[in-house]
């Protein structure tokens, strides 16, 4: 008898940092690929969901939490529609309109478990997703922004929907009370071969994650290999008028200057969603880097061609142009491997 | 090689109708036999989490399918989780304390499939039910009372929870418009070895589903041994002094006298209980049957020893006293046998 030892190669570990559609794209192009997946979710949002998850329910907030459990998920059979019904948004029933059900399901589970860390990990088992999703923290509290013209604003949804000038440069972002990481955030990132950083909004999605104490010196000591995804377009109130080295710059703020790559899009938009950003001071990011960075610098189509659909009962609004997760997952995976 | 042929025995055909918490407790107990199991439920109730199911969501009420198919999930594993929070029920949440998960989930369902007869049995298939869940109708109705002094009430929870003097005997009751029958409650009907009817609110829960275009004839006509199981309290507002008999009168005008045998408790209760139930001017149910009855009557103990607790969410009131689910099986099984 023969002793054949088969090895299988060990899967990477890349451990995915962010929340929101961004992540969910990265999440879902990854997933395909067999890697061992972690997602490091940001805990600041206050916005519609999570604001009444936050202030009537007195837990997390977990919208971000829902999307990449979501883009982990398996989509067949049984979990598939366990799965729409996760993305499904109440249109009816006074004050039900507007919540989602996976943030309800996940409220119910908090108050049944006593724990809403253990109801993240069961959902997560329900969804039967393939990875980890991980809460950046479980202790409550709120993002601030410093503006150029000295004032401070209080609450995520205030800075991700300015009722001020959103031209304004931000000068400072920060979290108080200052959070301590979740230890399963920093493992992940301390086990990682490659850690993913965004797309996402900058200030409300990616940063918020560095601003939790352990996370940015995790990231900088990891031997990981480290990439940022640009984000496609500027966003009016926090990124406006900002290149593609001005996001990099306050990237670095956190993590020092330890890129390994950072993946830009060089395809096109079609004109009419471009005019309908316009409208809302929103521009494609310019491509200013230069040709000689520390990191290397991937460009590359990684548009979607399908122009996301607005829903009717979104209470946020929602970009339109998005990152293509097949196109992007495909990026990273060059760089990966 | 034999030719071995393992015959294995046929199960019983068992039909319950009702809705409401006594047909859960009737479903929970007999699921251990391994019958062939299925509940035809009551479709006209309007109160509490119905009501906003009916007014807000345009949907037929689902508490009892739900109470139901809760009954005959399976209790381990992943869907034992899923079966918890079916029985949630929210506590906070401004427009959502008081909605029961299991309702909400329905209502997302039904908006995602486009048909709550889909929705009902994909429910199934989620919490792994043994058994099926029938609604006895799919027609929008509402039930109608006519008391004893001509004057008449128009929606179930004002029956079930009256606004006038409670003490008035119902001369009549009716569905408007009257629903046609679901065709797979006919046919349950028409395929069972027993039918179960009861326990549960007499004019509230049992009887619309006899009201039912067809359901009535379907019974009479119908082979299958024919039980019945009396209610241990009567009710303030419909049953209102009735005794057994009187019960069984009211059951006899839909299905005329083929019952095969009623289900008596025999047992005494708690003193501190009853003297809550006074109270409210409820009492247990006085059993006048005569000797010589055309059906058999069993005389057993079938309470529970636990008193059940009214949440603090609960929006309705709830009886404490409640048949105990194996004993109440027991005797079941003793006549399906």
């Amino acid at each position: 008898m023969d002793n054949k030892v088969i090895t299988k190669p060990i899967p990477k570990r890349v451990v995915c940092i962010g929340g929101g559609t961004g992540t969910f794209v990265v999440l879902s192009g990854l997933k395909q690929y067999g890697y061992h997946l972690s997602a490091i979710v940001t805990m600041s949002d206050s916005g519609g969901s999570n604001k009444r998850i936050r202030d009537e329910f007195g837990l997390l907030p977990t919208s971000d939490i829902r999307q990449c459990l979501i883009a982990l998920s398996a989509e067949k059979g049984r979990t598939g529609l366990i799965r729409q019904l996760f993305m499904y948004r109440f249109e009816k029933g006074q004050g039900i309109s507007g919540m989602t059900f996976g943030n309800l399901f996940m409220a119910a589970l908090s108050d049944i478990l006593g724990s809403q860390a253990e109801a993240i990990k069961q959902t997560g088992k329900v969804l039967r997703i393939a990875g980890s999703v991980i809460p950046v923290s479980f202790s409550k509290t709120n993002l601030f922004a410093r503006y150029e013209d000295g004032s401070v604003v209080g609450e995520e949804h205030l800075i991700d929907e300015p009722e001020h000038d959103g031209t304004l440069k931000i000068v400072e972002t920060y979290l108080k009370p200052r959070p301590r990481a979740n230890p399963e955030a920093i493992k992940a990132i301390e086990s990682a071969d490659v850690i993913v950083m965004g797309p996402g909004d900058l200030y409300t999605s990616l940063l918020p994650n560095m601003m939790v104490s352990g996370v940015a010196s995790a990231i900088k000591k990891s031997r990981a290999k480290k990439l940022f995804v640009l984000n496609l377009m500027t966003k009016y109130g926090q990124t406006y008028n900002m290149t593609a080295s001005d996001h990099i710059k306050a990237l670095e703020k956190y993590i020092g200057k330890t890129l390994d790559a950072v993946i830009v899009n060089d395809s096109g938009f079609p004109q009419g969603v471009l005019q309908k950003y316009k409208k809302l001071n929103e521009f494609p990011v310019v491509d200013d880097l230069s040709k000689t960075t520390y990191y290397t610098v991937v460009r590359t189509n990684i548009v979607s061609d399908k122009i996301a659909q607005k829903q009717k009962s979104d209470t946020l609004i929602r970009s339109l142009i998005r990152h293509d997760d097949t196109k992007l997952a495909a990026a990273i995976k060059e760089i990966v491997e």
